[in-house]
């Protein structure tokens, strides 16, 4: 590894978040509740950092696949610290363990929160809540890779380790405009979201960080009550419907909403897939809540079924109604669902529905082998076979997905926390979603867990955001074996300038 | 398949079971509890089905491999029957499907009761409850292909449907020899643990039931209490000892103690990764319980640590202690271990070692791939390449696992059971454990469960004891679509004798 290349690209990326350190000033202004100056020093503090960083080492144009996996978790660890340092020094959370919780929630797109009334939290803070979420949703790095060429990587590394997913959508030869073509639909998206809710009667500050949490399936809003706060249909169904789009791979979205092919949705089997999925929890949630007389009436049961239903599978976390108190057979699917996740290329976390069919095409195909002894089998979704690297590398997510959720599961419950609240919290977290079952349910907060399982829980989050083997490989020591030694900048170490420009 | 030859088995098979049928009479006369006039009545009933059933139909010598799997699953499904009528006849049990849940759940060793108190039953109804534990142990296919050569088939396809295991171990070249080679270990054990029970002043009865449960990984035990009734450390430390036997691979018995060979036991990776694992799990459950102050002192925390980690993972079931009363992090370890089961080739269920041991080889590999990309890997177990088809097969064992334990939760919890008792219960029944937690916790019972939960939870026994292939293959299309009409004996239809012996 590279050590000192790396280092300067942290030192830019946390320079780009403090410029968006600075977008909740107006906010602040405008309500008044003095956090004008705790995001200016915050964003101060920033620029200081990444200055340094940048200043102290010389970027590294060979920076190589492997370098990649090191400036994701670096970047993402130390970008969701400097996003924690407003919540500290707002004096709203009791510790920094708190603080960086609940900016790892946001960036991770988790919407976890360890607050019992987020109405106490100023205005401009919640604003910043909802950015860490939409600037997390499609991936900081993959915005500068969109915005600034000063990364000095081919960007390829980065790209790939931060949006892992099991498919790879080149949708230009290019990586930046790959980059950009993704963060403009979802730009596009989210403004008209924006503008849909206002027309709901949203004012534009609601507005903007619901839009901002529904596209990146984060799930953080300005109310305790979450949407069900606003108690109007027609916020619900544009909140559903842009969950579902968020759900949704966004190169099929460029497809077929910007290319005007239309069809190119039902004809991808993760989408149709996927919605086929979505109906059927649906169908039963309905039948459940309607046979155990949970709900009031037949509409309020499916607006709520549905809502819930997309909130859980996209990983969002958003609530409109307590499902904590539902029938244990909603509980166990809304659970399964926890799993499942949007599909890849989206902003949801989970396992993804691509994994899940491909799983589920493997069983088949095991089970005809058996049948037909002699049947040479081959997987195919949209009717192209699966490379072989592909099928290896799902089963290797899913052992190393069973191994953390097992070993956080175990570590959480031994702090005390009971087996419920353990085992969801962490499938909650890993998966980032939110809301878990029983403490840590639609209607309480992770804030009274003990602060090892919380650590244990901010660990998840990262691994799940960055799909287990960004974060994984990091913990291998073949992989620290070939770190190097960083190269300072000349002015420090002028014997290393004559040395590197010898090499060169 | 072909239906009339698959008959024909099923025919010998309950006549086979029928003279089991007739064991628990000496018993029954013994303590004079009139029961042998129903074991009779059924064994009775056994002949004559089974009888019929081969007068009627023709045996098949070309019976494939396909047929392997009707046999095996009907011959399961009809011997469990026929095992459910001394219940049904004694009157203490409400409804034949609490007595077929009871008797499958002996069969598949799972050891699950629909009973709060055992001891209502007569004596010789309990030795039977063992006697079915032991004959669906070591498997009555395999017994039968043993002792009988009457099956007139090869009894590979048998063997293979009825031991599935992720690997097969032919310890001689003909499938007879290694059938009777591992029963012939598995009365051995028997008949030792036996003898070493009665040392430790049970009587023969006690002492011949808890070696059937014990050495089948059952579960079902002559008292309420269970193992824990006798409340000696001796009785529980021969039951440790060969509850831990019973989990490993009977091959490598074979290997080590008959051939006086005794290094093959730590020679062999599974073995060792399951002694670890044992190890490691007491460790922890003994950190947790003398912190949590569960236990009296360190020795009887040690004593049933131990009995439990043991009794979990062989999926034997037996208890000493309430671990539902444990704390949290003992709860879901135990749970964890629930998944494991005991070694490939054992009489243990659950997901066996092999299969995990494989699993996490496949995260290290993948890791390996991402640090070093070109790095060539294989995945060797006992320094033994893993062939191809049984990394996939591995794959889709998982995927069909995870898909019947979601769907049968799913089911059971629809039935109106909560969300730990149902989900652990399908834990608890797939895995062939016993015990769940909470309303299905060691100190309670299945009986209280829906009339469909239980019916969903037999079928997750039987699935578990098959490991899945065997059941599931007989849930495709494909399958039947090869099912052929049965051919009855000429008495019946003269023009088909006619006909088979023109084809013949």
């Amino acid at each position: 590894m590279r050590t000192g290349g790396v280092l300067n690209i942290l030192g830019k990326l946390l320079i780009l978040l403090s410029l968006f350190l600075l977008t909740p000033i107006p906010f602040s202004i405008y309500f008044g509740d003095g956090m004008s100056r705790i995001f200016i020093f915050s964003a101060f503090l920033g620029f200081l950092v990444g200055g340094s960083l940048i200043i102290a080492f010389l970027p590294d144009k060979e920076l190589g696949y492997r370098d990649g996996f090191a400036v994701v978790v670096l970047s993402w660890l130390g970008l969701a610290f400097l996003g924690a340092l407003p919540y500290y020094f707002s004096g709203h959370m009791n510790s920094i363990v708190d603080c960086y919780f609940e900016s790892m929630s946001g960036f991770t797109t988790t919407g976890s929160t360890i607050l019992a009334q987020v109405e106490i939290l100023p205005k401009s803070l919640l604003f910043w809540r909802a950015v860490t979420h939409w600037l997390g949703g499609m991936g900081i790095i993959v915005l500068s890779l969109a915005v600034l060429p000063l990364l000095g990587v081919g960007g390829m590394q980065l790209f790939q380790a931060e949006m892992p997913g099991p498919t790879k959508d080149r949708l230009a030869p290019r990586m930046q405009d790959t980059a950009r073509i993704l963060w403009g639909v979802y730009v596009l998206f989210t403004l008209v979201e924006t503008f849909l809710l206002m027309l709901g009667g949203l004012d534009l500050y609601d507005a903007l960080c619901h839009a901002f949490a529904t596209l990146a399936t984060g799930g953080f809003s300005t109310h305790s009550a979450s949407v069900g706060y606003f108690n109007s249909t027609y916020v619900e169904v544009v909140v559903i419907l842009f969950m579902f789009i968020a759900g949704t791979n966004f190169s099929l979205h460029y497809q077929s909403v910007l290319n005007k092919r239309p069809s190119a949705y039902w004809r991808n089997e993760e989408f149709r897939y996927y919605s086929k999925l979505c109906c059927f929890a649906v169908g039963v949630i309905v039948i459940a809540n309607l046979f155990h007389h949970t709900c009031d009436s037949f509409g309020e049961t499916l607006r709520t079924a549905f809502f819930q239903v997309v909130s859980i599978i996209t990983t969002t976390g958003f609530g409109t109604a307590d499902f904590d108190q539902w029938p244990p057979v909603c509980k166990v699917l809304l659970v399964s669902l926890m799993f499942v996740g949007g599909c890849a290329g989206s902003t949801g976390g989970g396992i993804k529905v691509f994994r899940i069919i491909l799983f589920l095409k493997y069983s088949r195909l095991q089970l005809r082998h058996l049948v037909h002894t002699r049947a040479v089998g081959t997987i195919k979704i949209d009717n192209v076979k699966v490379p072989n690297e592909v099928k290896i590398g799902i089963l290797g997510f899913f052992s190393l997905y069973i191994a953390v959720l097992v070993t956080a599961t175990l570590i959480v419950t031994a702090t005390g926390v009971d087996i419920v609240t353990g085992t969801t919290s962490v499938i909650a977290t890993l998966n980032n979603i939110g809301p878990g079952l029983h403490l840590v349910g639609p209607a309480q907060n992770f804030g009274d867990l003990p602060g090892l399982a919380k650590c244990v829980l901010i660990f998840c989050m990262l691994a799940g955001r960055l799909e287990l083997y960004t974060v994984a490989v990091l913990m291998t020591p073949d992989f620290w074996k070939m770190a190097r030694k960083p190269v300072f900048r000349s002015y420090f170490y002028p014997v290393k300038k004559i040395e590197s420009k010898i090499h060169a």
